[in-house]
């Protein structure tokens, strides 16, 4: 196989994303999002909140990272935060499988290349690098804000309080990206509030 | 209102591309593809083509225009290319009406950002630079491979021949990708041949 031939089976995967659904609805709530068109809004997210990055974060690596970042879910599948499987976070069978898909789906590609993105995955999953911590603050802005346009989304099917926000979502996304969460937070409280949760 | 605030308006909007159709079904032809996973592809055919790229054409700034490439489809639509709108494809209709969504949708940012990326909107536009002739080549090779990969796509409802391909098609990216078209053209051909178009 030649080098083009190794990049287009990775590209013809990768289409597969556009199959995985996830809990939170697009804008207008009429259908759930999918897992590809999410890994654009992140990219957008990133290029559009270059700003609210700390100091030592590269936004262009960022960005590389978010548009790879959910491609094993086209083997594992995409696990609601708010869910059973999304709370007890580390469960290890998911992680598991998501490394497997990770070795079997960059590995379409030529090796070096191939191992170049497998370790940007590695590094986003860690959570540990500057980039990767900003890069999964943003993972977590995104749905709360498609929640709140939608008109509530997965924390509706979830029965989620704002105390559960906070705490497995909040937390996160003020570790990258505090501001961020403050503003966001100052938008959601409400919701929560008119339902008495 | 404040920076964060203009920033989070610009992405609430942008979520509406989802919501925009593609004449180009999915890799399943389960449904049509929309314009916001389109741009999540594109952004990731960049990253992954980088080594296709002509000398002079930064990775990042084409993987950039491409996430925001389509953004005025919010408001214009998309124009399929195999569509009378898409091959007279000067129609100044079209792209009056795309260049004052730029304005608008781009104007939801703070000013600073909002002139930055109309800017690279527009240059991507002009298909001049070496960075926007690179991204103009993907945009036009992606859609062949999903046609391909669905099984005739929008191939079949617009009744497309293998010369009008390669006219309409073909000849845009080769003036980006030259070893790309070569090995899409290998691909997609028997397509053609096998229906006598």
């Amino acid at each position: 196989m030649t080098r083009l031939d190794r990049q287009f089976a990775f590209l013809a995967e990768a289409e597969k994303l556009k199959s995985v659904t996830r809990a939170t609805p697009i804008h207008d709530a009429s259908r759930p999002e999918n897992s590809g068109e999410h890994s654009w809004s992140l990219a957008l997210y990133a290029l559009t909140l270059a700003d609210q990055a700390p100091e030592g974060v590269t936004i262009d690596r960022v960005i590389r990272m978010l548009l790879l970042h959910d491609l094993v879910e086209i083997d594992v599948g995409d696990v609601p935060i708010h869910s059973q499987g999304g709370t007890a976070h580390g469960a290890e069978a998911i992680l598991k499988a998501e490394a497997a898909a990770a070795e079997r789906i960059f590995g379409l590609l030529p090796e070096d290349q191939g191992a170049e993105l497998l370790a940007l995955w590695r590094e986003f999953e860690a959570n540990e690098s500057p980039d990767a911590i900003f890069a999964k603050s943003l993972d977590r802005v995104q749905p709360v804000l498609l929640n709140h346009q939608s008109g509530g989304g997965s924390w509706i099917e979830y029965d989620v309080t704002f105390p559960q926000l906070e705490e497995r979502i909040g937390t996160k996304i003020s570790r990258g990206a505090p501001a961020v969460w403050d503003w966001v937070r100052a938008r959601v409280e409400s919701w929560f509030e008119r339902r008495g949760l």
